[in-house]
């Protein structure tokens, strides 16, 4: 393969931002150029020249928490592998980690086997994988060790959701044991969902079964009360901890107070919690309000979150933003739940959308390049050890590469820009700054000037490191 | 000037370490490479090339706090700009931020005059300024746009010394506003001063005029009280606040706080605080102790402070380590304090030893190789406006390189290593690990393998721009 | 003097409440007994039975904080000690503690003996006296233990009001220091004094000259600076603190974090803070604001400094509720800041009303009937060493009593109920729940149904104890 | 029955002391009086005068916490309502409430009506029930109300116990609502016991099995997590909660903390948990630590949990101190756990020490003597329902008087003062200052000067009030 360079574009690291050239080498990137100290003795051997004057050059983005095609109620997320991840390239994500369920029963290897299998040849962008435990026993817990040899060195938990992913805390200690034992990584989806269904339950008796009683039933409290507790179990065993789709500001507030402590305490976030709202989304006119349906919930508005969530961003007690991308269609899926909220399928989908909606975090002056690059890029690649092969732009890196015009615009919404499989957009309507115009992977453009030239197959399995981002 | 190749290093960067050539083309940094990738294609061009297989390549550190022959109480530091920034090259320091000292009744213009006087030509490595202000009014607030114009873009304040360098809170106020208006940095000595100065009087008094006394006399409470005023103050003037030489673990806090609150605050702690104790070194037999008399003082070991100290540098709460580099003689200097610690001239010598006693913390497994160029070089950078030309190995940047051997082995003290104008050693007889072998600065190989290459006037002023470390 | 039975009332306690008789006997209550146990034993010695059905028995008033004839700025404080005391007996506060004022270069006796002649023969309610150290210095640290040893065993200091009662942090320091020794209380007004007066002053140059500029020059970030200073110096010299008159709920955080480590701090606030705001008093239209310029300001109810104060009320993080009583008309006082917010005398009177005030909080659900008791008559009597004399319905104490009828109604404004000696009220048209029927003072009836009984005199001076309310 | 005069003595309130005479008339009190002022009125129809002179008049202690012949593990405890009651009444304890315990498939009412019978014609002194909950369900949920109709008006919760009496946190909540409906208190046993049941099995299994490791596996982070766990489930669902028995200082970090955020949250702790520890007790040679197997476990005194503790009383974050008297022999009780500290039965006895323990607080400086009585007979009184008719020194209160000498001294141990059925003693050779003179219940003398003069029956069940402790 020849090479390739980029030339006149502003490189955005997660310490600042400067002029260079980039030269991609096949696969990956070769050097970074103090632009035209070198132009002569590279001349030769470069087969392709991208123009980047006026825009940044940025890190492929890297969504540490997509679902795609995942079983959940009885049906599965509308995106293949194949959907999914072309529509993440759209958006400028040229890495997802996605998420291998375990259900009762299964042994953690057949699971990863099962999710090989469902993602092979199929992908657009490079793809790892984390662990569900679905069911923490002697054997899952030996099995951990196999997964993190193979490069899968994260395994999720569920305090939510009791009799599908529920683990007990005692379950969590133990899981949580052998994570510290291994150096890898716990993720907690943390809600007392023991608590939430009851609540849930008393709702429904009620006649409270539209949408909007989702969130009631799911109060910040019991994310925090969650969060918390999983903190403490972290702490009795050691083992690092990553809280996944924080959505509720005291959440973050104990994951902040854990971190000032010192701790390997991670909390991770998602631009529907930091856009959407209870009032307004959740709690649509009719049945509308489906589509935003995920667990943890949109929180009101007018409690705070919001505003605490960008702050925490700032701070840095936020280390990542992904998408929790697990997108359902109104039709057949969503539809589910008409006259009882418990039954409609929990998710929302926005792999495509990620990236420029962080951008405007930036245009709105919440927070800086800097910290949408390592937000969205260099965060999660060291946070699931891939890193500096992925979320940097650097040599020896592999060539996952946007091209962002800040000056452009993105219209977001069905007919719009829109490339996932779902029946509506969770962000119709949004018109934002800033535009994906050119994506790399591994060094081939894939998406350019509104075409996509990429193929399923493209992406490749990431045997993951163990975590990069640990005290 | 002809090219030089750093080849088989690992370039160590505040996101990670990777296996990289550097290619350095006179001043600067021309290119990261690939290892191997572009050999053919640069041969040609390259004149000289160092191996650096097996060690570290870092940016060469930036020590934004010294006080070179700095007038204090009738004598002045011992160390020129000449003698002063050859040592901090010794120890792999390539640029310094230094303080002009306004006194009362001077201008800024003529005190900034002065100090570009004293340090022209003189120096080893790149050196800025910034400025002290002695008297805060209605003149030198209109100075204040004027040293930002010509790169002094950072102006400290004293909550001590009364009489000499103290500004009242009004003036703080003021200073502040303006400060705030220009974006420019506001640098504070926070101890109250006033408070201080009854207890010092109430000590000598009592005959309790020992140099451990000047550590009694500055409880930490009137630290943390004076940085919790300067915080509150910069909340309500809206300017940036960076807190210098914090020693005590409730100073750091309340920084802190105010961080997670989202504030543009800062911390800035120094190789002393972490390794150095009032009870076992100002508290030294005899007159010894004088040798620690700095301000803030040493604190009590069994108060947790260093661990503390640690503690923030991991979490991030220190944003940056300086040396405060102030040195003074034992003979005719410090002696001065003889049957009176009030009279013993405040500071310690270190601008030589920072990059190896930080190192030390990461060889003790306190913080991570990536923090340790964080905040031994790309922090200080960023904070005081210097990045990407300084504090990164960068295409674009300043050559400023250091290789470091992380297996080698550094004596400190008299007669091992000790280039500054000082009689003693602060660190007499501390054996660390790592080991600066060769240090580059704008390009030029100024020490290598022991033998210091450099000579005065290699260094030029650098003019700064604002922090680019603000929220 | 003859025995009275006050019979069928509820007797408050800070604990609860119980039908209970009282037998006063002199001045003094002799007896607390079981409702009809006693009748027939105690019948032949009683002269008076006052009917308590169906009302609260309870304390009388215990108002820490008033300023009656006060100069302040070439004016005096409108109530004298004869007109302020006869108000404050009418709502049902039986002593007042006022503050003798030490002028620069007074001797605190010399002071301590003109407010004595200005309040001999001539109050209502029995008083004491704190005293206001307008110089600390080697005198006047003498002078505090004479006073304690008659009497007065609590000094204020303050924080603003630079060059008219200001102490620095070193004068501070010191009077601490010798407060600690004594045991005496160390009373603060704490306002960052020397900051504000530059904020005032830019106000006027901007001509913001309103009533409003008054709040908006002294942001709550000023007291909670203060606040916390104070309590750091408390801590250095181990002196009991007690700050006066908070506002701002961010001040009172940071008291009750001090109280959370176990500290002697207190915080004390008023019924303006807890009724009043920036918004709608002080920011009346025209030049109505200046009722309501006072020190510290009235706050802005958008920012939730009410709830805080009504919840720290609640928790007990607010020891004592007192009025600051310092009243001016707004003819030819006020008025005098006209063009000049910072010329407005600084002060509300309102040593009428508390009692009423605070009632509302009960009707209102805020507080219990007992906080109640304990805010306005229990923790003012025993934080200012007057307990058991005064703040309790216990045999033994003075026979202050109030027969409060909790189903009553007081219409406050000009032409009401309106005693003190201003020619407005700041709370004009307050119609509030309750009413004080009956007022024992020393055993007489001096206010029974809207008939006043007293006469100047009848109120003694109090010698006061040490605080009893240290930790 | 005759009139009985206590003269001479200090009454103690939780405000401050007086010289009080106490007229006690059959089982009440009748009066407090104002000493000699009533002398001849009264003197006719007293019967017996008791001289207290010198000594401290307080009201009877109420232990809000005791287990007397409690099944636990196949044993029961080994004090009955005889032997327990009486023993606490030699210390001066004049109330209890005691446990009656629902097992799993039983009716509230069954249980209740068993314990009725255990106790009935028992009792030295009068008691009260709370009831523990061991098993959540419809029916029990609809038993609450009954209970408070009956005057239990409090139940009880276990985070522990996994299979015995633990509530999940689904049953939790539903108990809480019911609990928040009726205005009832939830008591909550806190402290993670699905965690703990892992971390013990893991310890047995590693063959760490003397009773050290039941400390060892019940971390303070289970206890904190549990703690905070507990308050987020109240504030959900706005019951008053009341956790028992903290040992951990940062339980009552989390305590505090809701506290100040005006929650109705109260801790209790015990005199075990303030004198005994992990080190010293738990850890001691061979078997003997089982002697100081109870939940919470014995923190280690290294870790500061005692000083915290003191701390926490003085600051009212710790709300009344009850024993958890929950006694077991070593011999055939015990003795059950050699070789497996997991079959230790779980409980310390110390029901007859309570009152002399805590005044060495006062005799030690650490509390003052209202404090003691606060959190030894008034808020435990309050707490749960019994003021004024316990906990009090006042007209109208049951006649339940110690008469406490503060110069005295009390040896504790067996053959010294040890009247509980146990053949140890947690405390020991421990010396206290003060001793319990004589002890009225009900207006009779049951223990005066070393005799017991009550007998069984004595004691009637108390009806108890809603908390009239809530904010």
């Amino acid at each position: 393969m020849s090479r390739t360079l980029i030339r006149g574009g502003t490189v955005v690291s997660t310490t600042g931002a400067q002029l260079l050239d980039v030269l991609v080498d096949g696969e990956r990137i070769a050097a970074l150029l103090d632009p035209g100290a070198l132009g002569a003795d590279l001349a030769a051997g470069v087969g392709t020249v991208i123009d980047a004057t006026g825009r940044y050059v940025v890190p492929g983005g890297v969504d540490g928490h997509t679902h795609m095609q995942m079983p959940f109620g009885g049906t599965e997320a509308s995106d293949t592998f194949e959907t999914g991840t072309r529509a993440a390239a759209w958006g400028g994500t040229t890495t997802i980690v996605d998420f291998a369920v375990q259900s009762a029963g299964e042994r953690l290897q057949d699971t990863m086997a099962e999710w090989h299998r469902k993602a092979d040849g199929r992908c657009a962008i490079d793809y790892g994988f984390h662990q569900i435990m679905g069911s923490v026993d002697a054997e899952s817990l030996k099995g951990m060790s196999e997964l993190v040899a193979e490069g899968v060195t994260s395994f999720k938990l569920f305090m939510a959701y009791p009799g599908v992913f529920y683990s007990t805390d005692g379950q969590i200690l133990r899981a949580m044991q052998s994570a510290a034992e291994l150096g890898a990584l716990v993720m907690m989806h943390a809600e007392n969902g023991i608590a939430i269904d009851v609540l849930v339950e008393q709702a429904l008796a009620r006649g409270d079964t539209a949408p909007y009683f989702h969130g009631v039933t799911r109060p910040w409290q019991l994310e925090e009360e969650a969060t918390h507790r999983a903190i403490m179990l972290a702490e009795v065993t050691g083992a690092p901890l990553y809280v996944v789709h924080v959505s509720a500001a005291q959440a973050l507030a104990q994951i902040a107070e854990a971190r000032g402590r010192g701790r390997n305490v991670f909390g991770e976030t998602c631009p529907q919690y930091l856009y959407l709202s209870l009032e307004e989304h959740l709690g649509a006119p009719g049945f509308d309000g489906a589509k935003w349906v995920c667990s943890t919930p949109l929180r009101a508005r007018a409690e705070g979150h919001q505003d605490a969530l960008w702050r925490y961003l700032r701070t840095g007690d936020v280390t990542a933003v992904s998408t929790d991308h697990c997108p359902f269609c109104m039709k057949d899926q969503k539809d589910r739940g008409r006259g009882d909220f418990s039954k409609i399928p929990n998710g929302i989908g926005g792999v495509e959308h990620r990236m420029d909606l962080m951008f405007q975090g930036v245009v709105n002056g919440l927070i800086s390049p800097q910290r949408w690059v390592e937000v969205c890029c260099t965060a999660p690649a060291r946070m699931f050890g891939l890193y500096p092969r992925k979320g940097v732009i650097s040599p020896g890196a592999d060539a996952d590469i946007v091209i962002y015009d800040p000056k452009g615009h993105t219209s977001i919404g069905i007919g719009r820009t829109h490339h996932m499989n779902m029946d509506y957009s969770a962000y119709e309507g949004f018109e934002v700054d800033g535009h994906v115009d050119t994506v790399l992977a591994r060094g081939r453009v894939i998406v350019d000037d509104g075409r996509y030239l990429g193929r399923a197959g493209d992406g490749r399995f990431l045997k993951r490191e163990l975590s990069q981002n640990l005290l």
